[in-house]
């Protein structure tokens, strides 16, 4: 402790100095961080090494003196007083209790997360980017080509149903009736007399069609992500991996609601009344389906490992930003 | 028109074909895509070339055949059917109405953005990121320590409190009452009786003193946004530079609100019950802050470039993920 004391002291003493070079260098007086007497500003600062809460301040009073320090325009005096900064630094660095030091880190999920640097990541894992994105944010177009340039397999939900019901018809050994052609995953669901109810609660062992489907959908998720590299759009997808402790990325793509109308009428032929219907509804049923599911708010930065705003670098740029953060993250 | 609709049904036939291809190699019945009539699917096939709104339905025809076409075990026949596969897809492309042709991108937004595909960006623009964040989400260590990385200025609230201060101290020729120590942002102000008021109003041309910082700051921020490279914490500077037509990178970094109670636990010696109150504080008035100043709502996706989870990824490699994302933006 006594040591700790010395060596805060030590340090505290090169920080004052150093301002006061950088002062001398620059010559203003808006490049002193400290313009009280000398051994007050000293205990001062020791202070702030050892009271954990107000590490941040530390590194301020730092932060300022280093952006002084950088407008110093003889080259080797910069250079001089901006290595003495870094020194300061490091020696901080190696202090027990400063800033910096309480990473933020869910350890849960990092086992679940393909970076380069988690070592429980096996070979067997696959790539697995799970893509949720609001409508006309070309969230699907950006998907689609990525998977492309990547070479590996898309999926989404009329891909997904297609599989479902030729794997059904396979065992059923007849076709569903719902084709794909008629399949509108946000239309509302035809009225369903009570026969028919019957039948699908006996078919689907007490559970509603939309829910058989939901979980029928899970099923081959997991499936797929534990067997081949891919491109998973929507369905709630991270979720259901994550419940699954399947590894994966998971993105979230949007863009501003009047970009994304913009999209739409460029896409879908629609004019500015109807695209901008078109999406309200689409955005509110594609909220309830994922708050419904996955039991969480929509659209929130924090469940997903990254969001972009895909009107402000547009479909290449934005394919480019998601390899560049997979370069790294694959071996 | 007549030279367009027989490059669709080649290009149609072309598809039905590799599908029936694929299907052969892989011999599963699942292997697919078209289980109708020939002609009847390659007319389908060609009113989706054609039919604008359906674009994505082509998309999804050739994602299946090409998943398929990848789980080939003969490695020529595998490729021999992906070069087909890639020269269709580049056949498509080359059609004037399809998917992917509309492009979803913020023209005003993007003359602003440092991408590297962007050649209205002159030499003299400079690297300025803005990061908002929520509080315990490390946000200010990521900021401090990439802004180290990149040998860049190092901004927040509170450093540019001290700079103003001794602006205006350089101007008045006196300090503001209002000293570093005891400024804390979020701190209710304290009553100010009407003498106060009025010295206060003469002072600040009319407006509130909060609001005469809050325009001081914006000066200070664009004329640093407009001569040096540098991080910008919080501060809706993201929102002062667009209003400012200045260029910049916007990013936004939180976490899961159980995470931030853990981090700001151990970096504020507070228990879980004082963290999460003050957490829930801090957030609320984070977005009355946002809310009143840049009049939107805070923490939504599309009103950054990107989001990022801090806790999915630990410090370092959130600082790696944001380099990696300036790598190529830079020249």
């Amino acid at each position: 402790m006594q040591n700790d004391r010395v060596k805060y002291r030590e340090i505290a003493t090169r920080i004052y100095e150093l301002d006061g070079e950088v002062y001398e260098s620059v010559g203003s007086s808006l490049g002193r961080a400290f313009t009280g007497e000398r051994e007050a500003t000293i205990r001062a600062l020791c202070m702030l090494m050892y009271t954990k809460p107000d590490g941040h301040l530390l590194r301020n009073e730092l932060a300022l003196i280093s952006n002084m320090a950088r407008t110093i325009e003889n080259k080797a005096e910069r250079k001089r007083l901006m290595i003495e900064y870094d020194n300061i630094l490091k020696e901080i660095a190696a202090l027990p209790d400063v800033f910096g030091k309480v990473d933020i880190l869910d350890k849960d999920r990092i086992q679940l997360n393909p970076v380069p640097k988690n070592p429980k990541m096996s070979s067997q894992d696959h790539l697995v980017i799970c893509i949720s994105r609001t409508q006309g944010s070309a969230g699907n177009d950006i998907g689609f080509a990525l998977a492309d340039q990547l070479k590996i397999n898309y999926y989404d939900a009329e891909i997904f149903q297609q599989v479902l019901q030729r794997l059904e018809a396979e065992k059923d050994g007849v076709q569903d009736a719902e084709s794909f052609t008629e399949f509108d995953r946000y239309s509302k669901p035809p009225r369903v007399g009570l026969k028919e109810k019957l039948r699908q609660f006996n078919r689907y062992h007490g559970l509603s069609k939309q829910d058989a489907v939901f979980f029928n959908m899970s099923d081959l998720i997991c499936s797929l992500a534990r067997t081949e590299d891919c491109i998973i759009m929507g369905r709630c997808a991270d979720v259901i991996l994550m419940n699954n402790f399947i590894p994966h990325i998971s993105l979230f793509i949007t863009a501003p609601f009047d970009m994304r109308v913009e999209y739409i009428m460029g896409t879908r032929n629609m004019n500015l009344k109807e695209a901008t219907r078109f999406l309200k509804r689409m955005d509110r049923q594609h909220r309830k389906y994922y708050e419904f599911y996955a039991n969480d708010v929509w659209g929130k930065p924090e469940n997903y490992d990254l969001c972009i705003n895909s009107a402000n670098y547009g479909m290449q740029e934005t394919i480019d930003i998601i390899k560049r953060l997979l370069d790294q993250q694959r071996k």
